[in-house]
């Protein structure tokens, strides 16, 4: 039986946790913390809410993740300046200096991913997976249209 | 900037559990347990073992997991005849009679994703997961050789 989408990207999903929690172990970062890291690299000083937003990921492990980034110095919380109330989360200046080494690693990931594959197959799918991405968040809006 | 396929791959996996939960929610399934049935649905009467590895989802969530869906009633444990100790997983008549709808629900899932994006864009997509799958799993072999 030909696999459906959803499941391949299911098992690609889950082998790139296991990859992931191999090749950031040297650097004390599990596969679950990386998306919060690689987000505040992005844009830094933003909402816990923002974060588990952005990322998909529900509030408790967001929570999780940004406590236990915080504990190893890659995180820091602060008050919003204009809501005392939240907090914003920061990247910190150790993490900054982590950061070629992070992006190599993950390099190297996509290298094994993509080894021997035709550079324009790899463009469609790129391109295949932002169209899906984007459906899918059409999907969501319409959904919480209809809920409101 | 541009974002990774790993990246992409996750947004797309952690959507796609959003919208299993939803949409198996009235089969009161969750979108962790579908993969196991939909595996036993394919071949029925296997280990615990089997599912996990065959799945990548490690043991305590795989135990999880099953155990739930007996539960509920989609599966049932039985000892293996040839080896006492072992236990095999086997998918009920109750779930059987419910795989028309968890399809169906499945389908509605794949439609919502592929709406609008062209068919030989999404046939490329299709065939490039499978050899990323393939990569990776070329890899995972060749690590656990160096293993041994």
């Amino acid at each position: 039986m030909k696999k459906s989408i959803g499941r391949l990207v299911s098992i690609l999903y889950r082998k790139n946790q296991v990859y992931l929690d191999i090749a950031l172990k040297p650097l004390n970062i599990t596969a679950a913390e990386l998306p919060f890291i690689a987000r505040l690299f992005a844009r830094d000083g933003v909402s816990q809410e923002y974060l588990s937003s952005y990322l998909s990921i529900d509030k408790a492990a967001t929570a999780k993740a940004v406590k236990s980034l915080a504990l190893k110095g890659y995180v820091r919380k602060d008050k919003n300046p204009s809501d005392k109330r939240a907090n914003q989360i920061y990247i910190t200046e150790y993490a900054l200096r982590q950061k070629d080494e992070i992006m190599k690693r993950l390099r190297e990931w996509t290298e094994i991913l993509t080894q021997g594959i035709d550079k324009a197959e790899i463009d469609t799918m790129h391109t295949v997976l932002e169209k899906m991405v984007n459906r899918v968040e059409d999907w969501e809006a319409h959904r919480h249209g209809e809920d409101g």
